[in-house]
């Protein structure tokens, strides 16, 4: 039996990847640090609020609110339940395209809210006005998605935004993935480009933290404030978290990632990515296969992805090509 | 500012610990598999299901059903979220002691639950008779406590299972601390003792696991049935954990933990951390301090608590008693 961790020499399909070696070392040495206890852990518990500051500034928002989750899933569904938990309907729902990550139907279960995907458009986008007609009055949460899984599309955020405001709903931004190459790249995705109210940006994914490192962001307090329970202890009194004793691991290992790559690491793993994606995509498309078009670093053909993460080489994806042409 | 992680030769009331040093090492080496994609990172996900083995056998359960969670908290909303989901009712109700730990509270937000707390008894442990008024036909889950956060009381969970019996409830036992030192204790609190459902009980407090590192247990797979979401993978089409993508360090130090400590490891950290909490006990109350008695390793008293966890040495009580004596 294999008892080895996974070499990436072979992972072209994971959204995650090598830690940046800063980011390795930092979580190897608060492996055992508890963030979710700030009294008795009150240096990962800095680490963490500069983590939120830096992950503000990388999605164009001044003083964030939020913290280092244990991944997208966790963020996903803190984002709902803000939002049902703000809404006024007794039956709330959530709308968002097809498109959007699976956490979402995990999300509906646990928070027993109602989930409406609606279908997207040609180029695989969220259709503002297929979302719209979806959208009522008891919609709590309009959601896009900023890089999606299959195909690394990103929705119209500033339409989706419009939509929101409309049924007088909250708007999140899923940009897990996407979250650590979009500043390079030309799209409006985030707090500074519409009224998004929060986002799911993931450390552990293109950011280059070990897991466990996801990101939850809101603009305002009052969001944070509709997740927080009341805990029994003295020197902290609440707790807006999904979880109670977090991994410092996730925490200092973010935080040294960012410090380390944000912003030109980041660049530049988002330069590498996008060049090898678009050769991929012109290996594959001269070769047959029905290609879709890599906007982000993800390249989709058929049943075939490969996502262009940090650790992925030109090389390796040379011999995937070749590897395709001996079947 | 500090920017170390934290010594523990002052800490007194954690629940966390000084990881064992195999499974410091075993964390490190994993710390970028990812257990909640089991096709790509294979090796970390058979080593959660030997991790998951050894806890069966700790709690008494042949054959378990269940995984290496995020913490207690997970595997507390993950019961209640199974439970909720297998009830016929249209208005769901949990009722626990009111010595549970506060993540009942967070899961009965989450997942918008009725949580009913029973008073307890004069002994701080759950009274039945006081659990059984608060249950009706709308009750899905009956909670125990098997080592309760404040003083380490062990509800009598044969009662409470015959409680859960009579409303068609299901029993849960929270041993998220309790379970490593229970097994070489003299109480009713695991599978075997009682017709329990399913069980916290987390590697990351007194296993000696590096954070994040819980542990949820069902004797049934028609639990972790309950919280299956479908996704869209082609190898993996379904997952029951509440989180995504998950800590490989979590489950790998997990396993290390419990390869090299169960069973003579754990009943040396009992025999000690108990031996401890009964000579703290002895040296405050003989300085008239109202002490609660260590029934298992936690020393309560007024609105001090002292966790005599695995890193707690007899010279740390010292000093601390000292500290106390010069006020």
């Amino acid at each position: 039996m294999n008892r080895e961790p996974q070499v990436f020499g072979r992972v072209l399909s994971s959204m995650c990847t090598k830690p940046h070696p800063e980011a390795r070392e930092a979580a190897q040495r608060f492996l055992a640090d508890n963030p979710g206890d700030p009294t008795t852990y009150p240096a990962v518990a800095e680490l963490e609020r500069k983590a939120v500051e830096t992950l503000g500034e990388i999605t164009g928002l001044a003083d964030p609110e939020g913290y280092v989750a244990s991944g997208g899933t966790e963020a996903n569904l803190q984002a709902v339940r803000a939002a049902r938990n703000l809404s006024d309907s007794a039956d709330p729902n959530v709308v968002a395209p097809e498109s959007a990550h699976f956490s979402f139907q995990k999300a509906a279960d646990v928070l027993d809210v109602d989930l409406r995907l609606a279908p997207v458009d040609d180029d695989r986008r969220a259709d503002p006005a297929a979302v719209r007609r979806l959208a009522d009055e008891d919609t709590a949460l309009v959601v896009g998605v900023a890089g999606t899984t299959e195909y690394g599309r990103v929705d119209p955020i500033p339409e989706l935004a419009e939509v929101a405001q409309a049924v007088d709903a909250l708007l999140h931004v899923d940009a897990a993935w996407g979250g650590f190459v979009l500043p390079f790249a030309d799209w409006e995705w985030n707090f500074d480009h519409a009224p998004v109210d929060t986002m799911t940006i993931d450390p552990h994914k293109m950011g280059r933290a070990p897991i466990p490192a996801g990101g939850f962001l809101a603009r305002d307090e009052t969001v944070l404030d509709a997740l927080v329970v009341d805990t029994p202890y003295l020197e902290s009194t609440s707790q807006a978290t999904l979880t109670g004793t977090r991994s410092g691991a996730g925490v200092a290992g973010a935080h040294a990632a960012l410090s380390a790559l944000w912003p030109e690491g980041y660049r530049e793993n988002y330069d590498r990515g996008q060049a090898n994606a678009e050769w991929l995509a012109e290996a594959l498309d001269s070769r047959g296969y029905e290609v879709v078009e890599p906007v982000l670093p993800i390249v989709g053909a058929g049943e075939l992805r490969v996502v262009c993460m940090p650790h992925v080489t030109r090389e390796m994806l040379e011999e995937f090509v070749a590897d395709l042409d001996s079947l």
